[in-house]
């Protein structure tokens, strides 16, 4: 028969099937009304998640074009950037930047740490000719399981002009973010995070401060315009074709996301995260991130001694359709990822740890049947 | 009721329910075996539409991502290109140039003519010095419905050395184009013209010889560098999240397109086009392009005097929900356009015209009803 697999990536995730008939409908003209009807209700959706006056615009990419169009519109060759890396998506932050000419200066954190808000504060301090002009930074490093305190980060700017350009394609929604609260110029998420729907759409929202500096910016930048993409959206167009589908996807989640309410959607990701962190604790494993900065998306853990992050992920996906994500990058051998964001119901986080009490029982492990999933339970009894 | 529309823009075309369903799959890990076996499948397919041993790589993006990708790949700043343009997409490739620092001299024909490839050969003979990189040109210009001789503007290169690099976006399955035997660099395509899915893909074939021209390429490129996207597909993978589910279309539509055949796929927007062209002609209204130069995918039509394209286009749409598109550019206010490229049925181009007649004969025009349609009629069934 065929197997109905658990996605537990930490995106792209499962998509709700009301998603999946939305994105059904039939094709409609993309320079006509019922399009301008779309993207007005779909941008309107977008800033209330985003909690911002700001402009929000929808590119036709993943996530990274949305990096890149941060990036391009807002940095100029010779620039210098503040790159805060504490995993891959930061690294790949650093390779942005080298690509469009602009100086990427690091600060890096170990693998599995979070970035010091007061490094920041110490560095841009120490920048009295305001050569730095943005930092970047991720909300939610996706490599490592690990939240940066934006809040904090953006604080710590203090009265230095550097715009502050937030990766916060894995976590939007799963946490809290507030961009015009806490002074966010661009933010950038992507589709097929929280959002629950199939990759194919980055937005980027642009502060007026950001907008003054892409005045100045003279980087190549043609697809990823971010000017025409204003332009178009104030007739409800975009400059180029969209993936019309996956916005009709968007437009159904954004609704279910109000019909739940924000508060309550990061919730759910926090119990989520608490369920996973509990159950592999209880397995008496390692977690790679510290409670204080764990990820509501997605929990690193370290892989036990002698055995290889395929030794868990093969079994789980072939024996059981469950499909959990190894390692990036320099972690490729040490852990494996277990994704809770988006579409995900408690049972699908029950059922791994079950899974997961079998294989590494089978491995020679000291795991008892139910020792996970008790712990998981508990979390989940707490927290309904 | 809800109203059905019928979909006669040249892009995004309308979809096969067979299409749609396959888009519905549930989500899938993008760097797992079941991505894997999707990606090749999909790339054997594209490799035999485009009829190439080249690679052919998959952006996620519109089709204007394919083009910024082919500039950005190519040519660096500083480089001159040669940009054949015989419409508003020709002026979108000098753009992208401009945008990536590379100088467009620009081979211009009045719009609703095809370039004349005499001109490019003498062009190129006359460029001794070889300080043209590359020749750029549409295969099919969409905003005026005119069909390029690619084959005779790639012999027209000559011994010249410059790439040739085919937007294909629209042209590609509607009319015949042989990559390799004609010897053409780069040629891009977008998964929402006659691949009749919807939008969100870009594919661009690779020659051996413009991967030459990339390892000197210093622009600026991350999100659409191609060299990137040919490492990760050798191990079936992207560099970034794709859009799955528009790959799980584009498979459907490829095996759909394989069960027809090419040349069958061809023959069917040639008859479209005839009966079209034979319909604007018996409603006395005048054709922008020539016979000769005729798109297999969209036709343009001069709008009567005393009339606007909105006069047209408007209460096709509001009365009968038939969508055709207006001009763009400089012919805005002169022509109104019916795409026939894609999931075209002939019965939805019967109806057009049967609108068609009612429209034009209640704004005063000698229209007799049944004229337009008996002209359309005849051509299908001759070509049955």
């Amino acid at each position: 028969m065929e197997k109905r697999q658990i996605i537990l990536i930490p995106g792209p995730t499962a998509v709700p099937s009301r998603v999946l008939r939305a994105m059904g409908a039939p094709a409609i003209n993309h320079r006509g009304p019922e399009f301008r009807e779309l993207i007005v209700e779909v941008t309107a959706g977008l800033k209330q998640v985003y909690q911002t006056a700001n402009d929000v615009l929808i590119l036709t990419a993943s996530g990274t074009g949305g990096m890149e169009a941060a990036v391009a519109n807002f940095l100029s060759p010779g620039d210098k950037a503040l790159v805060v890396s504490i995993g891959s998506f930061g690294d790949r932050f650093v390779k942005i930047c080298r690509a469009f000419g602009v100086e990427a200066e690091i600060l890096a954190y170990e693998w599995g740490q979070a970035a010091n808000p007061q490094d920041v504060a110490d560095r841009l301090a120490a920048d009295t000719a305001h050569k730095i002009k943005a930092v970047l930074v991720q909300q939610n490093e996706t490599s490592t399981g690990v939240l940066n305190d934006i809040q904090a980060i953006a604080a710590a700017r203090g009265d230095h002009p550097a715009l502050l350009i937030v990766d916060a394609i894995s976590g939007l929604v799963a946490a809290e973010l507030l961009t015009d609260a806490w002074g966010l110029d661009v933010v950038i998420s992507g589709s097929q995070k929280a959002f629950m729907i199939p990759p194919g759409l980055a937005m980027v929202s642009v502060s007026p401060r950001a907008w003054e500096a892409a005045e100045k910016c003279t980087n190549s930048r043609y697809y990823f315009d971010l000017k025409e993409a204003k332009k178009f959206l104030e007739k409800g167009e975009t400059p180029f074709t969209p993936a019309v589908s996956v916005l009709f996807g968007l437009r159904e989640s954004l609704r279910m996301l109000a019909d739940e309410g924000l508060a309550a959607a990061q919730e759910r990701h926090a119990l989520y995260r608490d369920m996973v962190r509990s159950g592999v604790r209880a397995l008496d494993l390692e977690l790679l991130a510290d409670d204080a900065a764990a990820s509501p998306a997605v929990t690193a853990v370290k892989v036990p001694a002698g055995l290889t992050p395929k030794d868990i992920t093969g079994p789980l996906r072939e024996r059981f359709g469950i499909v959990i994500a190894g390692g990036q990058g320099k972690l490729s051998d040490k852990i494996f990822r277990i994704g809770h964001l988006g579409y995900v119901q408690p049972t699908d986080i029950l059922a791994t740890f079950a899974a997961l009490e079998m294989i590494l029982a089978e491995r020679g492990l000291p795991v008892q049947s139910g020792q996970a999933v008790a712990a998981a339970e508990e979390v989940l009894a707490g927290g309904i």
